[in-house]
C-alpha cells in the first residue's frame, strides 16, 4: 500500500492581516492540512494565538472542492488541558500536545479525543519516544520536533531521522492508523529523504509562506514525494 | 481646556480572519486607536495573539488621512518584561500591563520606555490605585478595569467610576499629561456617565465590531460625549 | 441595636476520626457556625481537607432543634477558585479566600456568589485592607487574621485589634450587613476585648475543642460577650 | 511459594463524618492495609486530606485480634518531601510519590525510609518504570495507576495489566521483597486477571465502601485470588 | 539628639576571589556595616551568593578595634524563609527581606527574630509602604531601593526621597528604634540629600569597592554627612 | 589508548573568604580542573554563588606553568538558559545542566555551544541516560551524580558505577571524545574502582579542601589511578 502524504503549512508564516484569505489560498495551491502553532510564552519563550483565531479560521479552512481541511493544532503551552479542550471545541480536527507538558498525559489524550477531535503527542529533539508505549492506543498523531519549538531560523536536526524510524516501527508493531509528522527545517530539498525516514505528513511554514508561488513549493515538494 | 476623547476598539471581538480590513474599517469609520488585549493563558485563563500580530497589523492601523493611529496593547500576561518589549518592538505606540503581574514595576516601565513607547498601568477592579503614587511620573496611561480581565459577558462594574475619579484627581495632583482610559461593558447607554467620572479614552469591542455598522456606534459615542 | 455573636469552632482541633459526632456534639453544646480550616500546601505548608469532608459533614451540621448550622469555609489556598466553586457546592454557606492568593479577587467572589453560597475575604496578619474599598458591595464577611494562618501554637497578634477598628469602620460606612469575624488565639479571657473592638464572630479551634467540656468553653465565652 | 495477597480499602469512599469506624470496620470485615489517597490540588485538581487525618486515624487502624493493619499512603502532591516526612511522623507505615513530583528521587526515598516507614513509587498510566533501574535497592512497594490519579468515575485502562508484568520481571530480578501494588478499576469481576498479571496489593475504594456489605466483597476478591 | 549614620558598603562590588581581605580592609576604613545582595535568579534575574559565603567572611567582619561589625543582608529572593533563617545561622546580624515576595510577612519577620537577628523590609522603588501600619512593632530596619533590585548601572530614583519622609514619618510615630537604610546610587554628591530625606544607613556598592581609596571615599561621605 | 585522568576539586568546600588563593593553591597542588556547584535554592535547596564569582575566580584558575585550568560549572539550577549563558560568559569552559530542569534540552546545549564553552549533562541519581541517544553529538561531558545535588554529608551511591558503566558504553558508541564524570562521595578509596566502572573525571569537595594538605590528598588520588 502507498503512503498518502500530506502537507501542513503552518500559519505562523502566513499573513497574520489576512488568515482567511491565507489559509483558502494554500488550500486551493494544493495543501492537505492547515497546521496551527500555539505558543504561551510559558512552555516556549513567545506567544502567538488562541483558540478564538482557530474559531474564526474553521469557515475559511475548505479545500477547493468544498470539504473540510483538517486543522492540525500543536500545543506548546502548559498547562495543556483548558487549551486542548477550547482548541478541540473551536474546530480543531487534531490536537497535539508535549507529553512533558502534561503530568497527566492519559488523561489529556482522553480529553481531546471525548472532545470529537483526534489526539497527538509531540516529541522534542531531545525527548525520548518511551511514553508511546504506554498510551498508543490512544494516539492518533506523532509528531517529531526537528528543530526547538518557540524559535525561529533554525536549521533541521538530523538526528530526527533516527527517531523518525524509531517512531514508525512503534507504529507498525502497533497496527493502529496514526499519522507521523514532521515539523522543523523541511525543504523541498530534504523532503524526500524526511519521508524515507517514515514521515508522511509535514508541515512548512516559511518555506511554504515565505515564498511568492505557495503552488510551486508544494508541487515541488509533492514532486520530490513520488520519486 | 475641552478633552480630547479616544475611542479604542478593541480587536479581540473583530473577525480574526481579515483583521488588516477590520482594523482599517474600524479607523475610517472613526476610531482613534487601535486597542489590542494579550492574553496569555496564565494572568488570565485564555489565549489570544502576540507580537506577530501587532507587527502584522502595524500598516494596516492608518487613519483615513494616511497617518498612523495609536496601537495601544493591554497585556494580561504573566511574566510581563519580554512581551512588554517584545510588543514596543512590533509597532506597539502604548504598552500596558498590570502592575500586581510584575515583581518589579518601575523597571518594567523603563524597559517600556527606553523601546521608544508610551507606559501604562492598569488596575483590576478590586486593585487599588497605591503604586501610582511612586511611579508616576513613568507613567503615559491608567486603564481602569471596568470588567475582570480575560472573560467574556461581563456588566460594567460601577465602582470602577469612583475609582476613575480617584484617578484623575491622582493625575491632576501629577500635573502630567496622562490618559485614563477605561475597558469594559462601555456602550453609548453609558459613555457619557464613564467620561463624566474622568475618563478619556474609551476601549470597546463587542459594543462597536459586534454591530453591522461601527461608524454608527461610533458617531453615537462621540454624539454622547459630546453633550 | 445589640450585636449578635456568633461562635465558630474550627474542626482543625477535632478528632478526625469521628467528625460527625464533634460537629453535632459543639452545635448541641451552643456553638452557631462550624469553622472549615482548608489548608493545600501551597498557601500554607500544611495539608488539612477539602471539599468531600465538607459534603460528608453537611448533614451533620444541624443544630439541636434540626435547623442546619452555617459551614464558614476558610480557603487557605491558591489558586483560588476551582476549589471556592467545589466548597459552595459541597454545602458550605460561607466561603471566604486571601485577596492577595487570586488574581482576580472581584470575579472569585462573584464566583462563590454565583454558587448561592456568601463571600468573605481573609486578610494575614500583615495585609492592609485597601481591596475592600473596592468590593465592599460583594462582601458578605470580613476575617481577621490575629495569627499566621497555617501554623499552630501562635497567640493573639495585638496589632489585630487595631485592624478590626478599622475593618468595623469600613462596614458602618457602606452600610452594609457584613459578619467580622476573627481567627487566631481567641479565647475566654480575650474574647470580651476583641468584641469590643469590632468583631462579631469568633472562631476557636483549641479553646473548644481541646477541652473536655466544650459547652462550659462556650458558656464562659458567651458570659464574657454579654458582659 | 505462594503469594500473599493484600486487599487495601481506600478511605476516599468512605464516610469521612465517622472514618474511624469506617477503618475498623473495613478491617473486622477482612482487608488488610488502609490506603490513603493525598490530593493537594495541585499534582492533580482535587484537594482530599492530610497529615493529621493519617494521625487521627492511626489508633483505630487495628486487625480484629489487635494487630496494627498498615497505613498505606498514595501521595498525589508536589513538592513531595515535606508532606512524605509529616505522613512518616502521623503513623503511615508505607509512602509512596510519584517519581515525577519530585526533583530528587533518590532522596526522597531516603528521608521516608529515614523515618522509618517503607517507601514506594507510583505510576501514571503513561509513565515509564524507567526509574526504577536506578533506585530498586530503596523501593519497598510499586503502585502501578490503572486509571489517572484525581478523577472519579473511571475504568480501568487495560495496558496496566503489560505494565504490571513489566514491573513483575524488575522486581524478580532485583531479588528484593517488593509489594506491587494496582489502584484504578479494581473490582471482583477483574481481580483475578490483575493478579495474574503480576499485583499482589490491591487498592479498592467504591468497591468495597460503596457497596452495604463490605464483608461481601472482600470475601468474593479473596476467592477469586484464591482461585 | 543627633543621629548615629552607618555606611554600609555593598560586598556585591568587592573582589569575590579575596572577599576576606576586601571586607576587613573596608572596615579598616572606616565603614560601619558589611552590606550582602543575596540573589537567587527567581526573585531578580541574577544569582550572587548564598548563606556559606556570609559564614565565612563572619570572622573576618570584625572592626579595627577587634569588636564583629554588623553583617547586613539584603534577601532578592523568593521565597524568603528558608533562606532568611539560613543566613541567621550564618551569622548575618541583620536580615531584610520584600514583603512581596513573602505570602506570610509577619510569620517571616517572626523566624529571623526567634533566631536572634534584626529583621528588615525592603521596599522596591514602586512599592507603598502600606504593610508597615501593622508589623511596625516587629521591624528594626527599613531600606528603601532607590534603583530597582538586581540590575546594574542604574541611577537614583528621585521619588525614594519622598519614600524615606513617609518612612521616617512612621518611624518618628513608632518611636521604635528602627534603621531607615537607603541603597541605590548613593553617592559622596547626594549622600546629603538623602540624609535630610530621613535616611540613616547607606548601601554604598561600586561608590566605595569601585574605588581605588575605600577610605577617601567613606571619609568623603562622612564629611557631608557631618555638614 | 591510556585514559587521561581529571580531577576536579569543588570550591564548595573551599575558604569563601580567599577564594583566589585557594584556587590557586589546589592548582599548584596538582589539580587539573576547578569545579564550580551553582545552586539557586529552586532546583535544589540552598543557595551558592552565581556567574560574578566565576568571573572573579577566571584570573586565579592557572597551572603552576601559566596556561589557564579549565572552569568547570555544574549548574544546579531551574531555569537553565540565562544562567547558562552567564557562566559562559564569565569565562567558563564547561557548563553543565540537568536535563529534567530545562524544557528544551537540545537547544540548551546549543546556547552553552554558541558562547564557545562546552556543554554538558548531568544525571540525578535516580534519573535514566534515555536522553543521550537523541543530543550525544552535541554533548562534550556526561556527569553522573554519585549523591542526590544540593545537600552535604552523603555517601556514594552504589548504583552510579552501574550507570559509569552505562555512560561509558553510550560514549565509546558515539564515537566522540566526551569526559565522564562523577561528582558525589569520590576519596581515595574509593577512586580507583569508580575509575574501572569508566569515570575519567572526578569531582571531589571536601575529600581534597577539607584536608590541609591538598597536595597529599590529590597525590593519593592520582597513585590509586596510575594501579
Amino acid at each position: 500500500m502507498s503512503t498518502t502524504y500530506r502537507i501542513a503549512p503552518s500559519i505562523l508564516s502566513a499573513d497574520f492581516a489576512r488568515l482567511g484569505e491565507e489559509v483558502r489560498q494554500v488550500l486551493a495551491d494544493g495543501a492537505d492540512w492547515i497546521h496551527f502553532d500555539v505558543m504561551d510564552n510559558h512552555y516556549v519563550p513567545n506567544l502567538t494565538f488562541g483558540p478564538m483565531v482557530c474559531e474564526a479560521l474553521r469557515k475559511h479552512a475548505v479545500k477547493p472542492d468544498g470539504t473540510p481541511a483538517p486543522i492540525d493544532v500543536h500545543l506548546m503551552v502548559q498547562p495543556v488541558d483548558s487549551l486542548a479542550v477550547a482548541f478541540a471545541k473551536a474546530g480543531a480536527d487534531l490536537v497535539s500536545f508535549h507529553p512533558d507538558a502534561s503530568t497527566h498525559v492519559d488523561r489529556t489524550l482522553q480529553l481531546i479525543k471525548a472532545e470529537g477531535a483526534q489526539a497527538g503527542l509531540v516529541f522534542n529533539p531531545a525527548e525520548p519516544l518511551d511514553v508511546l508505549e504506554w498510551v498508543i492506543d490512544k494516539v492518533d498523531l506523532i509528531l517529531i520536533m526537528s528543530v526547538n519549538p518557540g524559535f525561529g531560523g533554525q536549521s533541521f536536526i538530523p538526528s530526527a531521522l533516527k527517531k523518525l524510524e524509531q517512531a514508525r516501527r512503534i507504529i507498525e508493531k502497533s497496527g493502529r492508523d496514526i499519522r507521523l509528522e514532521i515539523d522543523g527545517g523541511v525543504k523541498v530539498d530534504n523532503i524526500r529523504s524526511i519521508a524515507d525516514a517514515g514521515a508522511d505528513t509535514f508541515v512548512a511554514g516559511s518555506a511554504i509562506f515565505g515564498k511568492p508561488d505557495y503552488k510551486a513549493v508544494i508541487d515541488a515538494m509533492r514532486a520530490e514525494l513520488a520519486r
